[in-house]
């Protein structure tokens, strides 16, 4: 199964210092990832090892730490010989130990947590916090320094390389992938990544695929397959493989030393090439596969079973140290072959042969700024959205298409960037479908691959990023943050359902890096869902689902924003200000068909910088009493219906004092201790009443409403149509009307539920009634909307 | 950029007579396809094309259209040849009007529609219907006969026909994959399932790569590598592909007819070789590049810019028919260049040359009862649970693993279906780590790759399916079920949103097949979350999260059911009802941890029947009033604390009347009108009161209880306790403390909600708070729970 070794070339083969340098420095990152793992007391084993120096819980993952540690070690070689700004995504993050060994070692960890000192005492306290109560996670984490990925969740180390090193042309972001990883969608879709790296503009990514042969219980497809058929693989990848093998280390070190050399003089002649216009050609660009036994040096063999180089060393390979001394015997053994004494000194300060290999300063893998973007991120220059509001002398007289209007926005915020290159647009080949193609006036969609004359757009250096793959766009967006640049990410709304687990993570992760100081804030992760439920009556059930919204606002308060601007100058007030925010996860749903213009852009500032608000331009209340009836709204097409159904109660029941409220930040409806946005009751109560029914146009689910709302005192008489899960291939209205969203049905939810309104007004009802059925019968035999609806306008 | 063609093979060669008879069911297919986005009336174009004729939405999808025609002409040839059991996943399931056209001209559309007949009649109802309000979907959808697959959502076209092909040795699924579909992340992984298919036990997968080259507005990155990286990348998946290229359709089909032959033949002589022992090698299956234009046969140009052949042909490629008579009259060019005069009779029915290649009966593939999987399930055999229940003569005297448990009977459960060869279970590389591994005692994990010494209980027959890849879990699962057979799903709790989106779909499939009397009824996808929430202490934040349930209780309540067993006996009785069921998507969400049991097999039967009910035996009510209080309880872990709260108060508030209830099955709480199995309000009243305080202690996040909950009476005295996203490596109290679910404060909120306890009671809340402080510290200083929460046991 092993195959040849890419032979070290003469020109870098390492000398017995070089070699022996490397080795104590991965044998003492070894040591400090079993330590980690296992000891609570007796660092450095200057006493036989007895059971109550052993963590009374063993937690972490010994199988891939030992080859993580090596990549350290020969990644910290290369940045100080050839001073490389890198930064290294650890795909195998369960191996936090590991990651944790080598920012230890080289100086970060004290830096960043001055506590954890490099010295025995500091030794000590590394080991204990590791998978602690109060310390800190066994995966490598936010808590972790130079870390941008967490290692939990399996499948976005490679998207999260790429979103690092695009627009950073000088930046070499390593990313080592677990076979395991390998197998997940995620992961196996970006590869593809490559055709969408600049090598002018954008930096390198160096994967590292590391086959180590098993999973939790499982070999991995990748190292079960034969080496030419893996090779083929990767070539069809587009990449150009070097293959490290073995388990002798000396061997592998030399094998690696080689093959880091070699990747990295290929990268730099792809860039060079590139970069003095020599040629236009897609690079293949180079990779390692590193195949080295799991659980590498640890035990060979347990109770008479194979451990090392097999699945069982997947965690914890000797699990009754504290009860069985046969174990307690086994773990001794294991530790002190890495022979700690000759690592480090009497005071457990790392010798300096263990540090030959370790760059300085901010070339250090744990400190590199680029894996703590925000230090770097610079304000979004955004222009003045007047520029590009439509005008509204009147509300209602005029339609737009929210999501086109944005666009042109978003060209200037490109053209700004044009030399800064620190905004990105992704999404599944969706722009310009969701109608933001006028970003194409100044910047093209990213593409290495082949281009054609019927092309258009198409550009080496474009800052759109298309690829129909929603994880791969989430990944390259968040690596492209959290190594402190900006973007946006347009998506039909049901689809961004795909990447649910992915956001899930993100949000995870700032909730986390909000809580260290040492990690400065990132650009938001912006989302502009579009093409959204109401108006994917084309496409029909599959395309039609709200849910996204639940699904964020599960999550951490602090970091999730949630917005439905209901129309275009509101949308654009909305962009304004979710680009210059940090450490969020901000979701805007917005349409892309034409909308009726309600607010002019200074309304629409102050309704946005309210997030919730009465309209009373739209309503016919009086000013001197509660009006009878609250009709709220949030989302575009709720917004239409609610202000069509105020319109005909003021043609039909002009004595009904109606109050139209319009939601755009969802979570002001949440009680202000359960989000930062959340209305006091008093706020709420003015807006909404204690006591007069609330019928609320909702563009999701209607039970969200209920969820966020069950503590406010006028909840009771709160009722809220939205999207039921009815959907097909339809009409705009007939959508609204099968989910009883439309405005005949609001205007019968008022007269039901106004007191004394349902006898008077048992007529209107009525006639609402047969619109209804009437619209129904349309619809089928033309095709098409009920003309009164199709024309319907806002007159007041 | 066009490679050579795949010669056709001498002994395949079509005729003439068979290449018109092709080319002629090809045509009818495209006129059909285009006459279904455009015509209202004069669908034999009997009269010249005028504007009313034309539809006033043009909606629909024709650029893949003419290729996935081309796909079906060539499949009816091969089945109708060789007799094939055979269906297709049509993976470019946007194109509905192809496969459409393809059930209506072999008979199997009007067999499931009448009305739709085969003459001029039903062709203008089939054009009329397509993507009109009352009629059919745009896409390939459960209201297509034949299809397993609906088209919207893109990803899973591949592992559906592997699913469709386990255990069904005489199928061959083929699978047309779009370019735009290869590029996501469950497509990408799911071309390793050739690693996981038995050629022996299992069927043949077919995939046809379909090139034409556009996704909605770009390239796509497949047709725009190199031929020979294409083919590397598909050597590298471990197929062995044939290449068809061109855009001359004599000649495409002659390729393609060879290429078909040498398919069929290859995978024929593979099965042989395997059923015949002559080589368990794992064979490189074939497979198809289909490389034809977008739109091919359509307009070549409109309006001065090129559409076949570009991404501009993606879905309606004259757009202004009704109002620009020259798109008028280029789309009545285009339609009469199919020739429809030769292809229908003067009835509107296909000429005999156009039915030449068409199979029969049940071989058509809109006719295939694998297609509609239900017409073939059978009942799966379920062992009596009682042979593995667990013996409680005491409640929560013993402690069991749940899952553990339940491995015994699904061990049982594999071994009656060993001949049968109709249930299968799929995880990702977790069914050791959920403690399900008894289920190696009947089968293997299945497994045709390489296989080393050290390795355990794989075999190419195996019935267990392991890959690091939810998405292809889930693929695979469903299209098992949706041919027939049954299945579950044991997963991390946390990383079941990864297919968030494709459970969505399955589910919107459910409830639209619930509607259609011709579809059976296909057992239930059955998911076991476990290694949940509350006992990932050791992989921290990122495994954390109960969401799922959150998400799939907003779909359609028909279709969706969720459990919380809180012991291993339930948990049983759970297993024995859900995987019983048809068509329903069921939510287990048990541990895998010790657990204690609380009720003999009989109970558990009764109270899952009733999936809710007061656990008397816990509660101190005297049965005379209503309780002082009720404490509620969904999930293990809650129960758990439920329970040492109600010991508590026992032994510290013993005069208050405390009532257990325990909820199984969530959707009780609903209201009935809302959800099948939702309890009308007096039953809910009669177990939670309408105004004593309930604390409720719920696995999940809690406003989901407030949500279910909101109508009822008794809900403002609701409080309820849950996950509050607070989560991190640590012991399993720490968690419930940090999320403020544990014994000692849901007492603290019983004293705190019944009136009058805050000032009786203040010293025992004090003793709980006490006791809450000291555990905090004693978890930082020892990493263990406290002695008395750690040896706790249920006393009564």
């Amino acid at each position: 199964m092993l195959p040849e070794q890419t032979p070290a070339s003469p020109a870098t083969a390492l000398d017995e210092d070089e070699l022996a340098a490397l080795d104590a420095h991965w044998r003492a990152a070894n040591y400090l990832a079993a330590g980690q793992i296992y000891l609570l007391a007796n660092p450095l084993l200057r006493e036989p090892l007895r059971p109550e120096h052993i963590k009374p819980r063993l937690l972490g993952h010994w199988g891939t730490s030992p080859g993580l540690n090596l990549v350290h070690t020969h990644l910290n070689r290369v940045i100080k010989a050839r001073e490389l700004d890198a930064v290294c995504v650890w795909g195998p993050g369960h191996g936090g130990p590991a990651v944790l060994a080598g920012s230890w070692l080289d100086g970060s960890y004290t830096q960043t947590y001055p506590d954890v000192t490099r010295d025995e005492a500091g030794m000590a306290r590394l080991f204990r916090q590791f998978s602690f109560p109060g310390g800190v996670p066994s995966h490598v984490a936010p808590e972790t320094p130079g870390s941008i990925h967490e290692g939990g969740e399996l499948g976005y180390s490679l998207s999260h390389a790429y979103g690092a090193a695009l627009d950073n042309p000088g930046l070499v972001a390593a990313c080592v992938i677990g076979d395991g990883e390998a197998e997940t969608g995620p992961l196996a879709a970006s590869w593809h990544s490559n055709k969408f790296l600049d090598p002018v503009h954008d930096g390198a990514v160096l994967p590292i695929l590391h086959l180590n042969g098993y999973k939790i219980a499982n070999p991995t497809v990748l190292a079960r397959i034969p080496e030419d058929e893996l090779d083929q693989l990767l070539r069809g990848y587009g990449h150009d493989p070097l293959h490290v093998t073995g388990s002798d280390p000396a061997q592998v070190h030399r094998a690696m030393a080689a093959a880091m050399d070699q990747a990295l003089d290929r990268i730099a002649a792809i860039q060079h090439a590139a970069r003095t216009g020599s040629t236009t050609e897609r690079p293949r660009w180079p990779m390692i596969v590193l195949r080295t036994p799991k659980g590498w040096t640890g035990p060979h063999e347990v109770d008479g079973v194979p451990v090392e180089g097999t699945w069982r060393a997947h965690q914890v390979p000797l699990d009754q140290v504290r009860t069985n001394p046969g174990h307690l015997a086994a773990l001794e053994a294991w530790l002190r072959s890495y022979r700690p004494e000759e690592l480090f000194d009497d005071d457990g300060r790392p010798e300096p042969q263990v540090l030959a290999c370790v760059p300085r300063g901010t070339r250090r893998l744990g400190a590199n700024p680029h894996a703590n973007g925000g230090l770097l991120a610079r304000q979004l220059p955004l222009p003045a959205p007047e520029k590009y509001a439509v005008e509204v002398d009147k509300h209602g007289a005029t339609l737009h298409e929210p999501t086109r209007v944005l666009g042109g926005m978003l060209e200037q915020v490109m053209a700004d960037t044009a030399e800064r290159r620190d905004f990105r647009l992704v999404g599944p080949d969706e722009t310009a479908s969701n109608r933001l193609q006028a970003v194409y006036g100044a910047t093209g969609k990213a593409w290495q691959a082949q281009t054609l004359p019927v092309d258009e757009n198409l550009a080496r250096d474009g800052r759109v990023m298309e690829i129909l793959s929603e994880h791969t766009c989430q990944g390259w967006l968040e690596g492209y943050l959290l190594t402190g640049r900006h973007g946006l990410f347009s998506c039909y709304e049901a689809f961004v359902h795909i990447v649910d687990s992915m956001v899930n993570q993100h949000i995870k992760w700032l909730r986390t890096t909000r809580r260290l100081s040492w990690r400065a804030p990132i650009p938001s992760l912006n989302y502009l869902l579009t093409s959204h439920v109401w108006r994917q009556d084309h496409n029909g059930f599959s395309h039609q689902d709200p849910g996204f919204v639940d699904h964020v606002l599960n999550k951490s308060p602090e970091a999730v924003r949630v917005y439905f601007p209901p129309d275009t100058n509101t949308l654009l007030a909305t962009a304004e200000h979710v680009l210059r925010t940090r450490d969020y996860v901000n979701v805007v749903v917005a349409g892309k068909q034409p909308c009726f213009d309600w607010l002019p852009l200074d309304e629409a500032r102050v309704h946005c910088a309210r997030g919730a608000g009465i309209w009373d331009w739209a309503g016919t209340e009086d000013g001197e009493r509660d009006p009878d009836v609250v009709l709220a709204c949030a989302g575009d097409v709720p917004t239409m219906e609610v202000l069509a159904a105020a319109q005909l109660l003021r043609r039909h029941l002009p004595h009904l004092a109606v109050r139209v409220v319009n939601v755009v930040d969802i979570a002001r409806l949440m009680p202000a201790e359960e989000h930062p946005h959340g209305m006091p009751d008093r706020e709420y109560d003015a807006l909404f009443t204690q006591d007069r029914p609330v019928i609320f146009a909702y563009h999701g689910y209607p039970w969200l409403i209920h969820r966020l709302t069950y503590r406010r005192t006028g909840h009771a008489h709160t009722h809220v149509r939205g999207y039921k899960e009815i959907g097909t291939t339809t009409t705009p209205f007939d959508m609204v009307l099968r989910n009883d969203l439309d405005r005949y049905r609001l205007v019968m939810d008022v007269i039901d539920r106004v007191p004394g309104l349902a006898v008077r007004a048992a007529h209107v009802r009525q006639q609402m009634a047969d619109i209804r059925t009437r619209h129904d019968s349309w619809v089928r035999e033309h095709g098409t909307d009920l003309p009164e609806v199709a024309d319907w306008t806002w007159t007041g």
